[in-house]
Formats: structure tokens, sequence, C-alpha cells
């Protein structure tokens, strides 16, 4: 048999050989550095036969992070051979640990265990220490195949082996995998031996898991730890993690009063407090100010519509386990909308249009409702009634680039305005072949050439995803990175041939016949809930000026000084800003640290000399820091903050 | 027998005398000018007998319009007395007319008719004009007492008259009343003579309605007039009738294409189309920047609530028919809101408050869903989804005046700002003595005491009304009166004892105890469609430049001038201001023709010497005709339209 290297090249091998066996035949130096392979693009371990005529290609230590979820599965079987000896060392026999499943997952492994005697949090030092002498006892990883009946016999004293054992087929072989003492049950792939594995790991917990997920079984412990190629990426996810739960939009959604879910007002059903009422209009206001100006008309439709008009657009019955239940209303039925698109369909199609009056671009703040489970809720993220910044526009098929082009900018722009400016795009085009898309062949053709050349112009990174259009139109997806790095997909873009011909909209051409408007749907935010959440993780809180809900805290330095500073802030107010004063009996440090904790931008602190002079103390609060200015003329300080609002600086 | 005179002078009369015999015992000249008479303040008739020891008052010639019901029932006697002549004249026998019910109404009278065949709008003027004849005649009016025996035998052809006399106790007489040869079945009153009745009066329309409301019955042709006891108010409500209809929302609506109301969306629910949008977000941002000046706090929360949560406020069951139904979501139930109320309570209780944080005032436009009948569905003034520009404040009970006054203070600016300047107010009170009310008798007795005396301060004038109270509190309407005259109930201040209790909601006073906060309803507009209804008939669609959807439209006088246009347009919309370019091949006349159809306050038209000057022509509509300005310079007039629009003039 042979293989085909990188390079081309033919490699002879005798049938049955590894990439292990590859590698050794190009030169020991090679097999020596050798972690993994990918045979035919898939990446495997060095122990598995390969196939004759497959293009292999070997990965070695200068980049191991491309074998990471092999070195997470081989560390999940170091876990459990060091649960195995932290038992054994507590006079257990080896029988006595059971094992359920051990995968690599994103980010790391886990293991999930049937123990004499459960795990506690405190013994995790101790796992990780024996793990870390098992990657220094060079233990070899090897590959066995093995009877069923010699498996069962092996693993006779585990009931989930067993069960898992005699689940596979009698006619072939189960694989097995050893490093010293320690046998598992493992298709496998894994690293040659445990010293090549990174000792850059940590176990982050245990848990209870139902074996096999189902809640009718018993419930493993499961243990659980994070791995990457270097400490470096180690500690800058486990930074990444802290900076997270610092962040969590629940907690700070708590802190900060945002918002809360009350479960006497219902599940997944946020109730915006004021402070979260100011950031989601700031917001609003934002995007609404962008869309004047690029010739977007609002609209604002009801929160109900007649089953009748979910019939016609198709949403009702196809997409009704994801929305509420009907309403009677005397002889009719009513549902909570679960979008906004078919309501503005009917706007459009209510007086005759033009071609010299398209595009028509209907935008809406629609609040939509729809149901999911209770288990999936999750504080701004994952709720059951939200906003979209939902826009609809209706245009001739030679609009669409230009459109989508501008939509793309607003996007961008918008996103800009965050400080998010890690953008990519998914375009999702038909699948070739296949006849599931309704619309016009060639409309398609050229929605997809236009929305490509659009965000070739844009200049932005984007993939072409084959297959990944709707079956009523081609769409772009953008994935953004925040501040922690972590991507989140938005909104959408969305080219609909269907709901045009579903409602039977048109406009009359330059013809004078009727003509099928494209539509596009789009929102920029997606749910303004969702990107709230986002944000007030992206920002951790601290939100510049303008998107600050408090924004300006005048501390007087003694109580004599209150009235000047109430002074201040009266005007403050009067001039559109948001600012409070502290009167309180504090002293003025706590009452600095009062505002610090209330992640208020801009504090000004008042004593005789500001008091005499009609002047200011600036202190605010930055990413980089604090900055502060002594002696500030008030009513300049007044013009810049009103600059730097007006202007979302 | 005797009765009383206005100047408190006894009259002795025979035994079964009439308020004419009075006017007869006076003297001869007041008995010719009696049209009617009050007895015991009663407005009745002079052929009615007196009972002994009344108190009666004469109506004269002088002030005919206290007789108003009066003369109103006597000409619809005068309108069936000429339908039965009109076919009488047509060949038929008296007896072919037959004759429902012909009351007095508001502003006029109506009579229905079972006829031999249907009498059609073309013919009311022939009606009218033998109704005149009838009143020329002269014909004394007179009562007459029957036994129920002769009654039905006079009226044996009339099927309908059998059915009222049949209904009567047989021991009582039956009242008719005759004039000339035209006898009816009648209790009263009526005037002494056909000759006093005035001839401002006009017949309007026929319809059908059914006997006696009911839709099993057989239909009747109604003839419905209008009467007054001069020309001059007749005229004038005549041309109310005109102007409102001119002014009517729903075809100023369509129009101006302010909101439409699609049958598949659903009955009730206006989709407020791009033009009618751009309205309701001014009134709202103008309402919003109000409310930050006066210290309120926007909250947003979600169209659904729990059920739990309207059985804690008791509005479920108490109000289930005027809500619609629940929808099920797993094992919950959840409710369209039908107020903004219980979502507000229970942010006010999401933390803990201090006597220093009260009034806490949170404020929403919050869109709430009621049912109504479809047949009392009406445009945007009555509907099934409206968002209220609500409110309320959680405040100690000492506070109340301070809060009810600056919530008036804010009413009366937000209706003035719109020109309606004749507002007055109707407080609520207890019903002395009843024990139907929730609260503390003292809380009661100050909060009345507070509401009267702010009113006071405002100084416009109110009423007070005892027992027009709610059970949980005082409250004050405010009733406004739009430029047609018409008066509209808007809003209401209501003050609620009884939520607080429901929800246990409080706040810890200066004593370091719970107490217990007085909370507010209040909603200067009351519901934002109704209230744009009403502005639209209110301005007749002619709305001021900052409410106006289309503010600005750039009219080029030839093509040559469309480049110029465009770009003034540009550095308008710019700005902020709604500006469009009519670049139709029209001339400049139909463009301005079309302008005004549109209703856009002002045109900028240009042609080659403005565009050589940088120069616009202005002319704007405006109450009192026409106001046009030559060679403007552009930069000065965008700067007057900033203002004008930024100061709301």
């Amino acid at each position: 048999m042979h293989v085909i290297l990188p390079d081309g090249k033919q490699l002879d091998l005798p049938q049955g050989a590894t990439a292990l066996d590859a590698a050794r035949a190009i030169g020991p130096r090679l097999a020596q550095d050798a972690l993994a392979a990918t045979v035919g693009g898939e990446l495997t371990d060095l122990m598995t036969p390969l196939p004759d005529g497959a293009q292999i290609s070997l990965i070695t230590k200068k980049n191991p992070g491309d074998a990471a979820p092999l070195f997470r599965h081989s560390l999940g079987h170091a876990l459990s051979q060091a649960v195995g000896e932290f038992y054994r060392a507590r006079g257990y026999p080896a029988e006595a640990v059971k094992r359920g499943v051990g995968p690599a997952i994103d980010n790391g492994f886990y293991q999930d265990f049937d123990l004499p005697e459960p795990l506690k949090e405190e013994d995790l030092p101790e796992i990780e220490a024996l793990m870390r002498d098992i990657i220094g006892r060079g233990l070899d990883i090897q590959r066995q195949d093995v009877g069923k009946a010699a498996a069962l016999a092996q693993f006779g004293y585990d009931p989930y082996k067993v069960e898992l054992i005699s689940a596979l087929p009698d006619d072939e072989p189960v694989t097995f995998y050893t490093q010293g003492d320690y046998v598992d049950l493992c298709r496998g792939p894994h690293f040659p031996n445990t010293g090549r594995l990174p000792t850059s790991f940590k176990l982050m917990s245990t848990s209870g898991a139902y074996w096999r997920g189902n809640e009718k079984n018993p419930i493993l412990q499961r243990v659980y730890g994070v791995a990457f190629a270097t400490q470096k990426e180690l500690d800058g996810y486990l930074h990444a993690l802290e900076e997270a739960k610092r962040r969590d939009h629940r907690k700070l959604g708590r802190e900060l009063e945002l918002f809360t879910i009350d479960p006497l007002v219902g599940k997944g059903l946020p109730l915006w407090l004021p402070n979260g009422t100011v950031l989601r209009e700031e917001l609003t206001a934002f995007l609404k100010e962008q869309q004047f100006r690029r010739g977007y008309q609002g609209v604002i439709t009801p929160n109900i519509g007649n089953l009748d008009l979910y019939r016609t657009s198709g949403h009702y019955p196809y997409y009704s386990e994801s929305q509420f239940n009907p309403i009677e209303v005397d002889e009719e039925q009513y549902m909570l909308k679960p979008m906004n698109c078919p309501h503005h369909v009917r706007i459009y199609g209510s007086k005759p249009r033009s071609y010299r009056d398209l595009p028509v671009r209907l935008a809406e703040f629609g609040t939509v409702y729809r149901y999911e489970q209770s288990g999936e809720l999750n504080g701004l993220t994952r709720v059951r009634g939200f906003t979209q910044d939902d826009a609809h526009i209706f245009c001739r098929p030679d609009q669409l680039k230009k459109e989508f082009l501008d939509v793309l900018d607003l996007t961008v722009l918008v996103l800009g305005t965050f400080g998010m400016t890690d953008v990519r795009f998914r375009v999702g085009v038909r699948e070739p072949g296949s006849d599931k898309y309704v619309g016009d062949e060639a409309n398609w053709t050229l929605a997809e050439q236009q929305i490509i050349e659009a965000v070739e112009e844009v200049g932005l990174p984007y993939t072409v995803e084959p297959g990944d259009a709707a079956f009523y139109g081609p769409k772009l997806d953008f994935v953004v990175k925040d501040v922690l790095g972590r991507e989140w997909q938005l909104g959408t873009i969305q080219v609909d041939y269907n709901l045009p011909e579903r409602f039977d909209i048109s406009y009359v051409g330059e013809d004078g016949q009727d003509h099928r408007p494209v539509m596009i749907h789009r929102a920029p935010f997606g749910s303004v809930e969702r990107f709230t959440g986002i944000l007030i993780e992206h920002y951790g809180g601290d939100f510049p000026l303008w998107l600050a809900p408090r924004q300006v805290m005048v501390i007087p330095i003694a109580d004599r000084h209150n009235a000047y500073a109430e002074a201040l802030r009266e005007e403050l107010h009067a001039a559109g800003l948001r600012a409070e004063v502290d009167d309180s009996s504090n002293r003025m440090q706590a009452k600095v640290r009062t505002a610090e904790l209330g992640k208020i931008p801009v504090m000004l602190i008042v004593g005789d000399q500001e008091q005499e002079a009609r002047q200011v103390s600036v202190r605010e609060r930055g990413s980089e820091g604090h900055r502060e200015r002594k002696g500030v003329a008030f009513d300049d300080l007044k013009a810049e903050l009103l600059e730097r609002y007006k202007s979302r600086a």
C-alpha cells in the first residue's frame, strides 16, 4: 500500500501501517516530534491503521494546537487514570471506579465516573497532580482491537462499559486504548504518549450528569477540565472566563438595576428598570437616527395578528412549536406575533406602488413573542418576548445590491460605534443541484451574485456557505467578536421571494405591468434584549457616556456645598444630561466609591474653591483607569459633556 | 287647586287646569307667547293637567331653546303627518302608512315608518315642504285621554300601535295627541300649536331600523331630522357637522396615509403607516421630554403577564369581560395585559425603598389590549389594542398634593401645546355615608382635600362629583374642548389605595418602620391612539410644523431646477427635517396643489432666480390662509424652520 504526503510524494508502506509508521519511514526525528495526523483532511491519531492511497499529513510539536481535540481527549484518559489511582491510594480496588463517557469538548474535556465515594472540589488539585505525574511518566498510548467477548470479560465489573460494548455489532472488533496499567474502551483517536501531552490544563469543577443524558438513569459524577496547547492560551482562557463571570449581564443587570425578571409577571419576560430603559432608548434613538438618514420609514403594528395572517404567510402552522397558543376572540383566532414581517407586507400592500416609489424601507422596533422551553431561558439573551430592530425593504431586483450594501454599511457603522470592529460575514447560498428553493432561478442567481459583490465591496472577511440559504432566499449572517474575544452571531440580512408571492404584492413597472418586488429582512442588533445583554458584558457595565444610564454624579465635599451641587445638577439635567447629587451624610471618599460601584462615568466633586469660582473637579472612569482634572469651569465642562453625549463619542 | 309661580305668588285654578289655563289666567298675551312649561323643574307641555300645589314656570318665544325637547318631539309629529299626506297624494289610503316610535333626540328627532313603498332620499325636500306647510296652517295640538278599547279600535290597522297599546295597563287612560286630521298615540309633551314650531329644522337622512331595536323584528324606515330654536343655531350645527365629516379622522387617516385597519391583521388593531408613525413619535418624544424634566423614570414591560399577576391585582376575574382570553403556556396561563399598573407595582416592589426615594414616578408608553365588541370599534378612537401614556407615581401621603399639582400642570401644558386651552376638571369624591371604599378613612379625607386644593391652585373650572370616586380612591377627569367645540374626556388622574395593599408594597419611613405608599395613576393623553384621532380632527389634518408627518416640499419650477431642489432637500433632511422634492413632470401649479392636498405646511418653490442666489420662495399653509415670501436666503429659512420645529411653535 502507499500514502500521499503533503508535498505530493508517494510513500510505500506495509499493509496495516499507521501514521507513526509513516513518520518513522520518513525519519526518526519526525517520529519523535509527531503528535497526530490528518488523513484525508480528518484529524486522527498516529496509532490507527491507514487506508491505502490516503493523503496524510503529520502534526508535530511545532503546531500542537492543531491536535487540540486529540490532546483534550487523551487528557480525559489521564484524568480517568488519575482518578483510578486516587481511589486505589484510598484502599479501594480498581473495580470500585466505574466510568461513563469522557470525550474532548470545546476548550477541554470531561470524564463521567461512578465512584465509591464522591469526589470533592478540594480533591481536584490532587487529581491534577496525579495527571501531571502520569504525563511525566511518558507512557506509550497503545491502540488494540479485541473481540467483543474479550471486551465484555475485561469490563465485566463496569455496568456502563458492559452496556456500551453490548450495543456494538457482534462481528466488529472493539477498540481499547492502553497507557501503563490503565485500559479503556475507546474509539480514539489519542496522542501516542502521555509524555507529549501539554501540562497547560486545569480541572475546573465537578457536577452531576445522568448516564447517557437520560434523567431516568443513575447520576454519575462529571469532572470537567480545560486544556490548551500553551500555558499562555490557558491563562488567556481562564482570564476571559473570570472576566465573563464578572461581566455576566444577569449579575450586572441586577447590580446596576438594568432589568429584572419577576416570576409573577412571567418567565423569560424581562422588566426593564429605569436604568435599563435609558440604555435601551439610547440604542433605539441611535438606530432610528441612522435609519432616518438612510430613508427608512417607521411603522408601528400591533403585537397580535389574526391567525389567518400567519396562515397566509405560512408561519402557521409550520412554526407553531415556537409560537404561543392562539387566543379565541369572538369567532376568530389571534396570535401573539412571532415576527413583524406579515404586518409589514400588508402595509406595503395597502396602496398601489410604482417602480419610482421603490425601494420602500419599513422599519419598526417590533416586540414579538416566541415560545421557548423554560429551561432554555437566560437573562436577556434567551427570552420569550423581545424587540427586533426590524426592517423590511421592498425593492426591484436590480436594486438588491445597493440595498444590501447600505444595510452592510449601516451594520458595520452601528457595531463600530460600540467598538465592535471585528466583524465577519457568512453568505448562505443555495445547495447546488437541490430543488427545494422557491422563486425564480434567474433572480436567485442574480441575488447571490449581487450579495457577494456587495460583501466584496465592504472588504471585510466573509465565507460563502453553500446550502445555508433559506428555502425562500439567500441570506447573510454577521458574526462579531466582543472585547473578550467571544463570537456572537447577531442579526441576519435575508432575501425573501416567498412572502411577496404568498401575499401577492406588486409594483407597476416602467412597462406599465405588475411586477413582484424582492423583500429583504434585516436587523442589525437582531434582538434589542439580546444585544443589550451582549453590550452589558462587552462593556462590563462601564458604558460610554452616551449610553450610561447614570451619567454624572455631583459630589459635594461637605453639607455646605449641597446647594451648589444641586444647582449644577439642575443645569445639567435641564440640558438633557442624566445627573444626580449624592447629598448623603457619607464622607467624600465613600461617595466616590458609591459612584464607582454604580459605574457612573463622570463625577464632579465640589468644595469651597469650586463653589467660589463656579468650577468643578472632574473625576472620570475610563477603560485605562481614571482621569482627574481640577478647577474646570463648569460651563466649559457642561458644553464638553453635551458634545460628547450628542456625538456618541 | 293652586300652583306656585316663579315669583313665589300662588295662583288659584280649577281642578284639571293646564299650564295654558294658568297662562290665560295671568294674561292673554302670555297665553299667546307660551310654548311650554316646567312643572316642579320638569319640562312639560301646556296641555297636560297640573298637579295641585306645583311650582310652575312658563317658557315663551323669548327662550324657545329651553323647550327644545318639546319642539323636536312636535316636529316629529309634523314629519309623521307630512309623510301621511305624501302617500295620500300618491293614492294610498291613510291606513297604508303605519308608524313605529318618533321621539325627540339630541339635536333633533326621528320617526319610524312602515310604508307602502320606501321613501327615497330625494323625497325628503317634498316632505320638508309639507312640514313647513303644516306649521303654516297653525294647527292646535290637542291632548286627549281615551279608553284602551277605543284606542285599539282607532289604530286597528297598525300592528305597531296595537302592540304598544296592548302592552299598556288596562285601567289607565291612553293619551292621544291630535293636530288637524292627524292623530297619534303619544305620551307627549308637545307644543300647543304647529304654528309656534320653529322652521329652523332639516331632514337629514333615512335608514333602516328594527322595530323595537330587535333584529328578529321587521325593519322600519327611519327618517331623521335636526332642529334648533334659531336658523343660526341650525346653520352652526350643520356647519360643524360638515366640518366634522371633512375632519373625520378615519377619512383623513386614509387620505394622509396616517393609519389603516386591515381585516387580515385584525379588527380594532390599527397599523400605523409611516406618516402616522411620525406623528405618534413626535407626540411621544414631546411627552417623554416633559417627563424627563419632571423627574419621571421610564420603564418597559412586556405585553403579557402571568394570570396570577392579575389575580393578585384583582383585575382577573373581575374585569374579564373586557379582557382577551388567557393563553396556556406549559402549565401556566398568561394574558395580554389590559393595563400596565400591576407591572409597575412589581417594579416598585423589586427593591427596598426609603422615604427619601419617594416619589418614584414610573412612566411607560405601554401597549395594552382590551376586548371590545366588534360593532363598537371605530377608527383610532375605539380599538382593541392601544398605547397608554401611562405613569404611576408612588408617594407618601403628604406628597399627594404636590404630585397632583405637577400632573395637572403637565396636563395643562401638554394640552395647551395643541391649542386646547378650554380644559375643565371633574373631581370624583366619595359618596357620603357609603362604606364601599377601601383604604384608610383619614387618608381619603386628606387626599380629597389635597386634590381640591391642587385644582383650586391651578385656577381652571372644576366640579366636585360626590360618588364619582372609584372604590379604591378619589380621581380627577379632565375634559377638553376641541376647535369644533366638541368635548372630549381624555385621561384620568386616579389615587389608588388598593393596589399598594394587594401587592403589599412599602417604604421605610423616617421612623424606621414600614409604611404603605399612595399610588397615583395618570395619563395626560389617555390613549395615544384615541388622542391622535382627536388631534387629527382638531387640526383637520393641518398639523403644525413639528407634528406634520411631511414638513417641507421643495418644488422645482422646471426640470433644470431639480438638482438644486434635491440639494436643498438633502440639507434639510440632514438637519432632521422631513423634506421631499416633487420632481414629477407636473407643472408648478399642479405640484403646489398636490402639496396642498398632502397638507404639507411648507413649500419651497425654486426657479432660476432662487437657484442663482441660493434662495427659495416660501409658501406656507396656515389657519389664516397662505403666507408667501419671495427671495428668502435658504440658510436663514433652514435655521428658522429648525427653530420652529425644535420649539414646537
